[in-house]
C-alpha cells in the first residue's frame, strides 16, 4: 500500500460538508497528519459518476479512494487509514493491544448503533413525541459515554488516552451536529452538569488544531438543518 | 495477551443457543481451532450476574471473557479473537493487507446493517405487509452478497478466499436462521436459481467440519421461532 504524501492524486475523499460520517474521516485524516488529499463535494441530487461507481452498494459518502481503490463506510475508512498510513511518526488511532482495540471498537459501535440512531430520531422524526423520546435516548447514550470516559479512559483527556484516537474521531464527527442541535433546541446537548467529563472532553477535543481545521461552521449547519425540516 | 489452550478457565463464552450473533462467535472459535473454552448458556428471563456485570451497557450475549476481561458484540469479539489468538498455525480470519481488510469489514457491516435488519423485519414484524417487505429486502441483500462472491472473492470458494474468513463467519452465523426460515416459509431463502454462487457457498460453508460441529439443530430452531411468534 502506497504511503501518503505522494500528492492528491493518490488519495481522494468524496464527501458532503454537513455529513457527520464525512467529518469523522476528515478528523481522522487531520489527526493523522494526512493533509495531501483531494476533496470532492457531492451533490446528493446529482451524485457523481465516481461516487456511484465507487460505492455501488450504498451510493453514499464518505468514500475514500486510495490509489484508485475505493473504501466505503466511515468506521471502515478510519480503520483503513490507521492501517495503511502507519509509521512515519504518524499517530495511531487504534491502540496496539488486542483487548484495548476491542474496547475501542465496542464504543465506536455503541456510538453508531445507539447514540447516532437516537440523534436521527431526535432530529428527523415525524412527530414531536418521537423527537422528545429521541432526545431522551440521546441524553442516556451521552451519559453512558460520560461514564466510559471515567471507567475506560480512567481520567485520561481522551477516549484514546493521552491523545485522540479511534473513539474520539468517531464521536467527534457528531460534535458539530450536537452543537447545531444546541442552537436549534436552546439546550446543551452535552450537559456540563449531568455529564461533566464528556462536556470537558468536547471542549478539549474541539479545541485541538487538527479538529478546528476541519470542523464545519455551526451557523451554516443550523441553517442547513432548518432548511431540511421546514 | 495469553495464548489459547490454557484451559476453559481462561476463556468463557456467555451465549444463547439460538442467537445468530453467538453462533458467529462459536464459528470463529471453531474455525480458528480454539476449542478449550467454557460455554455458559444464558436464560434471557433470568440473566446471570456475570452477564449483567460483563456487559452492563447492552446486557446481551455474546460476551467472551478472556482471562477475566469481557469483550462484547459479535463482530468485535471475532476481530479480538483473530488478533489475540494469532500465530501458532491458527488460521487468520482477516487478511493481512489493509485494503482487503477494509473490504472484509465493509461486507461484515453490510451483513449487519442491511441483511440482518431485513431478516428481523421479515421474521418479527407486526403486520404481514411489513413481513413481505422484509422478505423482499432479504432477497435483495442476498443478491448483493451473491454479486460480492463473484466480484470480490473472484470465484474463490469463500468470501475469505480459499479458506473461510471474517465475512464467512459473520454471514455464517445467520445460516441456521435462514434455514429455519426456509422450513417456516416453505421457500429457499438463499435461492440457488437467482443467487447460485451464494447457494453454493452456503452448502460449502455448512459442510465444513468446523461449522457442522457448532451449528444448532434446524428443527429445534423452527420450534423456537414458532414459539416466539404464536
Amino acid at each position: 500500500m502506497a504511503a501518503a504524501g505522494a500528492g492528491g492524486d493518490d488519495l481522494k475523499l468524496l464527501g458532503m460538508w454537513a455529513s457527520p460520517a464525512v467529518l469523522r474521516v476528515r478528523l481522522a485524516l487531520s489527526i493523522k497528519g494526512v493533509s495531501s488529499y483531494e476533496y470532492q463535494e457531492e451533490d446528493f441530487d446529482n451524485k457523481s459518476e465516481l461516487l456511484l461507481r465507487s460505492n455501488p452498494v450504498h451510493k453514499m459518502v464518505p468514500v475514500l479512494i486510495h490509489a484508485g481503490k475505493p473504501v466505503c463506510e466511515s468506521t471502515v475508512i478510519i480503520q483503513y487509514l490507521d492501517e495503511a498510513f502507519a509509521g512515519d511518526g504518524r499517530p495511531a488511532l487504534l491502540p496496539a493491544d488486542p483487548y484495548e482495540r476491542a474496547v475501542a471498537r465496542f464504543w465506536a459501535a455503541f456510538i453508531d448503533d445507539t447514540l447516532l440512531k437516537a440523534m436521527y430520531q431526535a432530529s428527523w422524526s415525524k412527530t414531536e413525541e418521537e423527537k422528545v423520546e429521541g432526545k431522551k435516548k440521546v441524553a442516556a447514550a451521552l451519559k453512558t459515554l460520560d461514564g466510559a470516559l471515567r471507567d475506560v479512559a480512567g481520567g485520561k483527556p481522551f477516549f484514546g488516552g493521552d491523545a485522540p484516537g479511534y473513539v474520539d474521531t468517531v464521536l467527534g464527527g457528531l460534535l458539530a451536529w450536537a452543537r447545531s442541535m444546541d442552537v436549534i433546541n436552546g439546550v446543551k446537548t452535552i450537559d456540563p452538569v449531568t455529564m461533566p467529563l464528556l462536556a470537558a472532553w468536547a471542549d478539549r477535543f474541539g479545541a485541538l488544531d487538527a479538529v478546528e481545521a476541519v470542523m464545519p461552521d455551526v451557523n451554516r449547519l443550523v441553517e442547513f438543518s432548518l432548511s431540511l425540516t421546514t
